[in-house]
């Protein structure tokens, strides 16, 4: 087991990552709490909810679960939540567990920070993905018109990442993740860029994911610890974020996952940092190795306008103008502004690249 | 105009209480910011927000006007806000100002809060209850079971408050305020409650209010800074809220306005506490100013188990048990547990002496 301890203004945390470290959760909590809601999607739950709770012989465990999918993480479920936490009469000194993806962490975790002005919560990834979601406090529920609009920055207590299940994932679901992955990678580290773009997905060994998690997670915990509030460098995270998260509110919340928008997305910014500043950037190799692994890349009828719409909800924005975090080189990210015009060149000329490779085929 | 520093633990704030001020709200902005929005009710809307819009000629200043009253603290305009706020265009370097009474402060306060994860707010209190409200960094709503479950702590960037705008206040409103000054007057300064229950409400005068309204906030604001998160001290400002909070729920929300409901609660703890500690505390001349005062003291038909479940709801509550502030003398408040037969036998004995004091008149 591993533990890495990430520095927040409000207190430290703790991150455990580990095979079968879930049924040694009781272990690894400190504090004695009054009751424990574990929060789960249905999928989650059914696979897992039971490891958890056998835990917990002697406490008050409740459980909300909700079904799956970006479509919880909404304002209903959110309050769901709450009249659940009410009901089960959860006080100051209870805990939430998030046990999911980062769906159940985002959601979960926005319940926590304001159930009673703020309760604690311990975020349990499942998912790949979620290595990133489950690190650095930020939690949050959608807006029907934009991702996240609505959330705090409140860090968990713990963060207990049990690798073993991530074994039940989908193949979809080991994509999204990895998405990420690659983001930390190319925003931090060209060797462990190039490591990733060895990988084949459809096998990755069992002591290669967590390898990859635990380069991931240390990029992402260095960079928080630094700028919690995302005031500076944590922007560099969105990279791949401003079209992604676009794309996913165009498309309509679901139909994509997170990190496959998220994938496209890094292949723009690698498509307008070209641009800018003239320089070399793994655009092609990046390219491959996403269509090798079937992401989905097929976009071709875009409406850059509605797109860039949606881009101007993003939270970067400033004076309605798109802020793109864009690479110099690897591991040298910069926020860039972007006005409107520009802006829908570089989608043009992005889509049209992305038709020409496919008629290559 | 008085100036009182605060501090918190994301930053310090100024509160500025003066006459006139609103007019020199420009001025005591520090920062500059891409955009305003100004949340209010109806009524105090009409009274005075063309006097905050006209601080900024230059800006994009635009205007969420909820519906006046207690009910209007839900989450129902609590996402009407983040709708206006995204379809406005506010983004992380935007101001929303909060000008009304507590209703306003507590929601706008919380929306800004969360909105993309948190942006600055300026409380501007426009009635003599909000001087508590709108100090402290308590922002919240409602949830149908229960008072401000939902919420953040989350410091202003400034409170400015102008006493003239009280000026237009109902008698109703005045009494309402006053009561959350009787507490802060009770739970710490013994010369300052004395002076209170010489004030007659129908006609106070200005300099009087203002020296009430300045010495309520030292002692608010002097509480929330040694202890923000409500761990031990603060909680003392709870002083009349356990009843007060369960009578505002079971009577239905705007039935009775806070500070009504809250002087109740203030009587019953000094009745609590007179039979805990055996002490001869200011019962009687505190139930002769607030029938002098025409405050509402008549509930003689309670449902104690009902009001004992709502009282079950605060957030003070440990172990499912009641936690409830009482005072050992003037200026010693103490949180004590208290169960539920003794606190039934507390309410029977409450109500019947309301009921005997109400006969004789
Ligand atoms: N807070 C942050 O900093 C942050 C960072 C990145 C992403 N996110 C958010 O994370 C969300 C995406 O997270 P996600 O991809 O984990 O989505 P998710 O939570 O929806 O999980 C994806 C799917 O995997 C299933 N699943 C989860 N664990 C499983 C397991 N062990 N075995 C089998 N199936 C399993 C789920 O039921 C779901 O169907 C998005 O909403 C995104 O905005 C947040
Ligand atoms: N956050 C905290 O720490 C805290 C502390 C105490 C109370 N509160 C909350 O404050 C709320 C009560 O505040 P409130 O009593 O100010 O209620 P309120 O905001 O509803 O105002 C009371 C009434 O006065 C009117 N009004 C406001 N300013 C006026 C003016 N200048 N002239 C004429 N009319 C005016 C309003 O329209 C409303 O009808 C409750 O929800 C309570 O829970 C919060
Ligand atoms: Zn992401
Ligand atoms: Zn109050």
């Amino acid at each position: 087991m591993e533990r890495i301890l990430v520095k927040a203004s409000k207190h430290s945390y703790p991150i455990f990552i580990g095979e079968n470290i879930r049924f040694r959760l009781n272990k690894l909590i400190e504090k004695k709490y009054s009751s424990i809601l574990i929060v789960s999607d249905e999928k989650v739950a059914e696979l897992y909810v039971n490891d958890i709770v056998t835990n917990f012989p002697d406490e008050k465990v409740f459980q909300s679960i909700i079904p799956v999918g970006e479509q919880s993480k909404r304002l209903e479920y959110y309050y769901q939540l709450q009249t659940d936490a009410i009901q089960f009469g959860l006080d100051r000194e209870s805990l939430i567990i998030a046990l999911g993806g980062g769906v159940v962490g985002d959601l979960a975790g926005f319940a926590a920070a304001t159930y009673m002005r703020g309760i604690d919560y311990i975020q349990m990834p499942t998912t790949i993905l979620a290595h990133d979601s489950s690190v650095g406090g930020k939690v949050a529920i959608n807006h029907e018109l934009g991702k996240n609009l609505i959330g705090s920055f409140y860090p968990p207590a713990a963060v207990v990442y049990d690798t073993q299940s991530l074994e039940t994932l989908s193949e979809k679901d080991i994509r999204s993740g990895y998405a990420e992955l690659v983001k930390e990678a190319l925003i931090a580290d060209e060797v462990f860029f190039n490591k990733l773009l060895n990988v084949n997905l459809i096998n990755v060994k069992n002591n290669q994911l967590e390898e990859h998690l635990s380069a991931g997670i240390k990029i992402k915990s260095s960079v928080v610890e630094i700028d919690e509030q995302e005031s500076g460098v944590r922007k560099n995270l969105n990279l791949g974020h401003t079209l992604g998260h676009a794309l996913e509110a165009e498309l309509g919340y679901g139909e994509i996952t997170h990190g496959e928008a998220v994938a496209i997305g890094l292949l723009f910014s690698l498509h307008v940092s070209e641009s800018t500043f003239s320089s070399k950037l793994p655009y092609d190799s990046t390219f491959q190795w996403l269509k090798k692994n079937n992401y989905p890349l097929n976009i071709l009828q875009l409406n850059e306008d509605s797109i860039i719409k949606k881009m101007k909800t993003d939270k970067k924005t400033l004076n309605n103008t798109i802020q793109m975090v864009l690479l110099k080189e690897i591991g040298k990210p910069i926020v860039q502004e972007i006005n409107d015009y520009d802006m829908k060149i570089y989608l043009k000329s992005f889509t049209k690249k992305l038709e020409i490779a496919s008629l290559v085929e």
